[in-house]
């Protein structure tokens, strides 16, 4: 939940759990102070059988979500999102996302795998989740992405994962999913931005490579910043080896971002992430 | 040492030194192979006050390094160079460069302390080094930087550290120093060149923070780098953590491309370092 | 603050402090589930020239803390801590320390220096601290000490920093400075307690080597950790190459360590320390 | 190769070579000087059909290997080591290793992946890899270790990776597979060796934990170490967030021991590795 900082909003917050006799297993809230700005996390149980979602949303925007203009979001510990993978040719992230998803590391559904490339199906086949070959070109580009999003809304997708996804995804799926598709680039942004960042990594003689996990928007590889990470490299690395690095990166960094998301610690704001811990 | 690569180069070379007696402490070489280039680095003992490393020199260009058309550098180990420090107003990097040179771990002579401020004087003073200041604005720019050129030449200065001065400095002294100014830039570079680059990366949202020590050339902070490193930061992190975070790493940083430096570990080529361990 | 893990402490302490009129700036709390305890530490700003803290402290124990059993202490933000420096024949920490203090990132006052040799107190007359030399042997220790603890009375110190000190402190002065004297010990802890660590992970052919910040009790090397942070090292490091690194990784360590003390973000329980951000 | 350090040695190396119309296309030497050791990894192409390996090891032998009594292994490049992977329960590094086996990235072939439990068969099957079963009890120790070893030379394996493998190996396995036996152990050793060693770190309250892979040795978790990583941890994290931040950790760790091996760059000297570039 986030509003403006404002005085006994965390007494109130934790004061209305204790009334509907909710324990606080988790609390944490940070204030930008420069903004006025506040953000908070709390997770709660609560005994019974009795608990109504919905029933204590209402009851929370009434009797305090709305005398302090707090927007809040509500989830149930074991309802799991629904992520839909996007890839193209590479497999390493691939591979992470679905061993970590089985081994339940990952706490999410994943309903389908799509690609613009065939490559990938037998990896989606020995994992045994639906895969879709949605070939993208110049001219087929807009009825592709109608494609995507028939896919998208018939399996209830919560969000969206671009797991080494080569196109660029366009103002529409981003607008439909703002905030809710997730991408990795190869490079420590705002370095390297665009296409071959290692390459160009390389060329400028860097001593260190990086990936960057962050939500999509319609500038490219501008948008708020999850999670990055870096590696060393030296003048002994050609770029072959870049990439040899990178990869290792690129599934940590994306697969940390991932499980953040679908905890829920992320908050976006303005262009920048609040994560929790 | 380097050249084009060729066949023979290091059984020439090493035969060289075991006909003239010397022992073989260390060597390392790379070759870039999509750009046919080859570097060496040998360090060697000869037994005997005998050695001349002028006769030396000589011989070794006459016999192997004209024929294989190798440029080539030589030092002798216990002769330090000559460090000028160049300062604003930030002591950190000071405070490490002094301790260090003074507990014998960065081997250089440091014949003096220039700065624009009179701010660190003194430190200077504590260190009993030499101070110099040369107030620099629009108008005294020209006068400023040939004081400082005087300044250089009457110290047989042999290299120059900007150890976070905040002045740029002109083409003039650049070509004078030419691969022998070293400056430390407050980001990972080629993120955040210029100015405020803590600013600008807490305004990205960036998870990263990171130091880069590089090679003075004219295009501003594109030089050949030497070392660089990162720390992590938060959403909990303000601007003033960032810039306190950045100091430890600006210090650490500097101080590694320093010693690697003085102990003649790195080649610059184009625009990128070779760096021997 | 830290009691018993109860409902209810967070909203009665903010309520609280908004009914005497503070702004909180700070909160955040840690919950060991596991063993049912709860860690809490709070900054807020009071308005106005009346604010008392002996006053408020007794308030707060009479209204919150005695009902919850609430350990706190609380402290007056521009209180300096008041900091003896214990060191050797090392000058790395030292010169870190001094330099991080008077730039005014070490928030402690520093009443004296302390060594049981003499050849740091050309530093300790640089940055005109005094500087006391009380040699230990193996005769004199308990004197020794007892000179100690005469200085840390006289100059009412708070804590006591043992900056590469390389004399065992006796259980006397560690009752009397209970979770009060900071040590930087050169190895990732608990590998390689005692002496020469450098020594025995070159032995063990360690890849990667450490420095670990600790307050001291009375197992040697065991007391809880602060700190830690560690650097590459390879089979072409030599010892003299692993002490060199550490130094940097002592004095880096060492500094956060202090850093987190003095600005009491530090709660120790049981044998483990509660960092907050 | 490696032999006592001696005058000369790189240089008829380098020389034979020529003569044999080699190019050499790596070569990176180390000297141990304390111990007078000297090691040497060269890569070299042979223009045309008419290479012959085994008599190029006879007359590098004869006219080079003998005289400096040099220890030589020679390997085409194009050959890849039979690895066989032992595990128990835990998926993670089991996925890690297949996924860049069949990327191509780790180039060693899979003859066959065995376990003392079937939980992991399910994943044997979907990359298409034999999968053996064998059971080890107190009492069938002897029998089910003969079982592996029959399989192990029936399947001409060169190596052994234990990817998480929770069983002791047995003298006889080590010293039939000297220096062939790649465990990955879940602490930062030398700290925390044996059973449980996140539960160890998680009650010593360290601050970073860490992985090693190493070579199987009599001594448990004390073989010579190939790869060590860390990650940082806080008072926040749980025992189950300590094994869940290792296992990314071990994996990684694993995987660059892995393919430093195949590609025959790690000599064991000692109890230590030198692991060329």
């Amino acid at each position: 939940m986030y509003c403006a900082d404002q005085k006994g909003i965390i007494a109130a917050v934790t004061n209305f759990i204790h009334q509907k006799e909710g324990n606080i297993t988790y609390i944490d809230q940070y204030v930008d102070r420069p903004n006025g700005a506040f953000f908070m996390r709390v997770e709660c149980d609560f005994i019974g059988d009795s608990f109504n979602l919905n029933k204590f949303k209402k009851n929370f925007n009434d009797e305090i979500g709305n005398s302090f203009s707090l927007h809040c979001d509500f989830y149930l510990k074991g309802q799991k999102p629904r992520m839909a993978v996007f890839v193209s040719k590479y497999d390493h992230c691939l591979y992470d996302i679905l061993a970590k998803q089985q081994s339940g590391e990952l706490a999410a559904e994943i309903p389908f795998i799509l690609s613009n490339h065939s490559d990938l199906e037998i990896i989606a086949k020995r994992f045994e989740i639906p895969f879709y070959h949605i070939p993208v070109s110049k001219e087929n580009k807009a009825d592709a992405e109608n494609m995507q999003l028939v896919l998208l809304q018939e399996n209830k997708v919560d969000f969206i994962v671009l797991a080494r996804y080569m196109q660029i995804v366009s103002s529409k799926l981003i607008n439909q999913f703002n905030q809710k598709i997730i991408n990795i680039h190869h490079s420590f942004l705002p370095a390297f931005p665009g296409a071959k960042p290692y390459h160009s990594a390389f060329n400028r003689g860097v001593k260190i490579i990086g990936a960057t996990s962050h939500y999509v928007t319609e500038e490219l590889d501008a948008g708020p910043i999850i999670e990055q990470d870096i590696s060393r490299v030296s003048h002994l690395n050609s770029i072959a080896d870049f990439i040899e690095k990178g990869r290792d990166l690129e599934r940590i960094v994306l697969l940390r971002a991932l499980k953040l998301h679908v905890n829920r610690k992320v908050m976006v704001y303005g262009n920048k992430t609040v994560v929790f811990s």
